[in-house]
């Protein structure tokens, strides 16, 4: 495999020191970029683009073009998991993601089952290896995966959902059930990750967009405990490197303690608590990506200067630190602010590293 | 005045001692009730039945009387306010909140000043008079207010919003115009919570909806801030007893200890935070409102009262406690189940009270 140029959101993740603060954007591959919406506009579908891997190529690549950024991520979709199960994903124009088959039933949950990947998501791991080549060493490559709880909202909701009445139903009246599920999903994310990471995934991330919907309680026997158990079950090393792996439950700044004993070489934040305070807490077990408000991004090029350097400042000194948004970057955030962003992280960090 | 035969729920936010938890729910004059679907389908629209006080009264008393709620919280809605102010309230069917003249501007908001409450908000304290007359000492009446924080971005959004991109624009960019607003609402608010207290509420509650979306800097300036203003200016004495005052941010226990020193006798918990962590964190300075999860009310009522059962021990022994749901109850819930929830409430608690 060639050479990375540019390893430094590796080094991070391992706490390794580095020259300047690694710096990605979640959805940095997405709709304010002009040039992805001509993509898109040319594939017709959102999910086109996820299953044709010249062009999850293309869009994933479209970002580093424009920006010194440190890292890549597969261009995907977390729903591609429930898809390759059989639940018919498709997104209705201007409403979400959707199901044909949603899971209601014990029986339902009886019929899943660990799809073959190279069968059924081999359009994945074929854009993982097709994103390589093309980054031929500029930076690692990002894999991911929703977390179990993450999807299985999706999957008995049918798409999204603003209080997760079906999905908490399930959860608080047929535990056993949940359980099953949540369990189909694990084994699945395993194998499917583990097959990205075998394709060229240098560094994966878990997704649990909805863990922080949960009590303490359900966060840990619903969704800590999955990824816990998905975490042992990844490969990590290959090629040679040691293949870390993020955890990311957005909402869920209250349980980073458990969360930095999940294997997890890195915890995401979001931007509802100083990185400072999360370092004071687990900083000495984990590196942390984040955490800045996406919404810095419709202000100004010198505002966002100033909340980079304010965050950077409260991290502190040394490495461990991959500067990120604290959620996806907006549709409507100007690229050129995206720009000044990572730009400021660069420049303003060097500092912290000598 | 009469005198108040059930006065639980003012005991335990003061943390004297009572006989058993005190519970209510919020949202419980709402859609889930068959009978407030009558009223409000007999006033035609949701406006009509905030502003007319008969109409208010009919449905703050409704879940009362099927239920043996510790509390009555005033039917009415917080976007009163900004209508009170010029901004023109509606409600699109289907599709929450509007205003006809958003906040989009420093002259917008150079024009805004605090309005005449007898004379824009009378239809609120008309209803606080009605409902107290009616309740006949049956229970005390809260009374509630949004935050500045909170109905700053629906002014500034024009209405309900999923990443908050214009009000936070403001705030980034024009943090000493955001100030502005925030003054003139903070202003406004003690005004109306002030009268009505005069009215006859007997406790008050700020609801900071959206202040978990701010991070940690901006919550402290330009929430926190103004809802501590807002306290330090409120009558905390009438008919020669205390009105204690809720504080309650959803999505903000990272914050707790920071909102133990803002006057409120009581603090909001939502479900994400173990109750008796909170209670270790800030319990000796504060009570605590909460905490069960809405969607627990889809379950049956055997996990219902588990989980009444667990959030009781959680809290343990002791006054200082009103048992709520941890956001406002789901429309699609049913009656029978909100039912088993309040008598579990006052069953299991009674061995914490010895």
């Amino acid at each position: 495999m060639t050479k990375l140029k540019n390893d430094r959101f590796l080094r991070a993740l391992l706490k390794e020191s580095v020259d300047v603060t690694p710096v990605w954007m979640m959805r940095q591959a997405g709709r304010y970029l002009p040039e992805y919406r001509a993509t898109r506009s040319k594939a017709g579908d959102f999910l086109k683009l996820c299953k044709t891997p010249e062009l999850a190529t293309e869009v994933t690549i479209q970002p580093l073009d424009r920006f010194p950024l440190d890292a890549a991520i597969l261009f995907s979709d977390i729903l591609t998991i429930p898809d390759a199960m059989g639940l018919g994903l498709y997104f209705a124009e201007g409403e979400g993601p959707r199901f044909t088959n949603p899971v209601k039933t014990q029986a339902d949950i009886d019929k899943l089952a660990v799809p073959d990947i190279a069968a059924e998501l081999g359009y994945v791991t074929d854009a993982v290896s097709m994103i390589r080549k093309e980054l031929n060493g500029r930076v690692p490559l990002i894999g991911f995966s929703g977390s179990p709880w993450t999807l299985a909202t999706y999957m008995v909701e049918g798409g999204s959902s603003k209080d997760f009445a079906k999905v908490k139903g399930m959860l608080y009246e047929q535990p056993a059930q949940m359980h099953k599920l949540l369990d189909v999903l694990a084994q699945t994310i395993i194998a499917y990750l583990n097959a990205q990471i075998e394709a060229g995934a240098q560094a994966v991330m878990l997704f649990d967009t909805w863990g922080g919907a949960l009590t303490t309680r359900d966060y840990n026997e619903f969704s800590l405990r999955y990824m816990s158990q998905i975490i042992a079950g990844l490969k990590r090393e290959n090629e040679g490197r040691k293949v870390p792996v993020i955890m990311f439950t957005k909402g869920g700044c209250q349980w980073l303690e458990a969360q930095a004993e999940s294997g997890a070489d890195a915890l995401g934040l979001d931007w509802t608590l100083d990185i400072g305070l999360a370092r004071n807490r687990i900083g000495d077990k984990v590196a942390l990506q984040g955490n800045m408000d996406p919404c810095v991004l419709y202000s100004s090029p010198e505002r966002i200067r100033e909340e980079v350097a304010f965050i950077l400042e409260s991290y502190g000194k040394g490495s461990g630190h991959v500067f990120n948004l604290g959620h996806g970057i907006h549709q409507h955030v100007d690229p050129e602010n995206a720009g000044a962003f990572v730009e400021a992280v660069h420049e303003l960090s060097a500092q912290y590293h000598q």
